[in-house]
């Protein structure tokens, strides 16, 4: 017998993705988005959604471009920042010392110093509530060479990406090895 | 220096939704979706990504409506049967020997031994490629009293979910508690 909660958000586990957009001015922002992920595999698509309120809001509506930047468990301080201050008040590049690089193929910036970046291109907007739904497509995948096996793709002990616990806003590290999927429940 | 790693999806971490629909006969259906999450808190929204190809794909479309199951790490081999059969082929409730507990809110099946669930009903529909997005209002959360704190919420400590790792396709536990978020960052 399941108790009822109401009408909360317990999605566990979330991530933490740092989406990087230039202003008007390109002028660089970023901001820490919990609400996103993997949406689509062909086109390879991620989804970020936003509050209207958000600086980066405005900025993606027309730029039509975002970047999505994975830190690793120790960036958690300058990941955290970016979800608490505002682009529209102070340039966070600036205050928490990291680089801002310009895409090649997208116009938005990514953070030279977190190990993992997307660079995607606005497909859809779909407007929800307080939040809007964008779908970009990835159209590079850079990674830190730090992060990097040999010749294979991160995994989750070489970048010890940061887990979001819903509703308690809490942090997490990413724990032991558990089962392979597409395989265990054989 | 970053190096180009070609087009991936690899957002870490992913989660393991366990998503609960009806068939034309009304048969229950589960299916694993690692490409989902909360896209809107207000009203609060969870999406999943599913192949049209999948049996659950035309389950929700007709029914309007899905619950989310979310997974215990001891639940993994069930969990991970969830994604690799179809329910055009076999009854997964039956093989897992799981029950299926008919929603009163929304026309959708959840899974009685999971221990947190969300049922909702269809906002939204986008066709994106390979996956369609579904957008599902949550009309409520139910979870088992063994992962409620005293009057809370799950946490990542009760509740222990699943994390799953793209591209690499393994399964890990949650490890531990890193910092305060909207906090850490100050």
């Amino acid at each position: 017998m399941k108790k009822s909660l109401g009408v909360t958000t317990p999605v566990f586990p979330a991530p933490v993705l740092i989406v990087g957009s230039y202003d008007g001015e390109k002028k660089p922002n970023v901001m820490a988005v919990a609400w996103g992920g993997i949406c689509c595999s062909q086109p390879p698509c991620v989804s970020v959604s936003l509050r209207k309120a958000t600086y980066s809001y405005g900025n993606i509506l027309s730029r039509r471009a975002f970047t999505v930047n994975i830190p690793s468990e120790e960036q958690v301080r300058e990941a955290d920042y970016f979800g608490i201050a505002s682009g529209r008040n102070e340039n966070k590049f600036e205050k928490s010392g990291l680089t801002p690089v310009d895409s090649e193929l997208v116009d938005a910036p990514y953070i030279a110093e977190f190990p993992l970046v997307l660079e995607c291109r606005v497909l859809h907007t779909l407007e929800i509530g307080l939040h809007t739904l964008f779908v970009g497509e990835i159209l590079d995948v850079k990674a830190d060479e730090s992060v990097l096996p040999e010749n294979g793709a991160p995994t989750m002990e070489t970048l010890k990406p940061i887990i979001y616990e819903p509703v308690n806003r809490r942090y997490f590290r990413i724990g032991s090895y558990l089962a392979k999927a597409h395989s265990v429940g054989r």
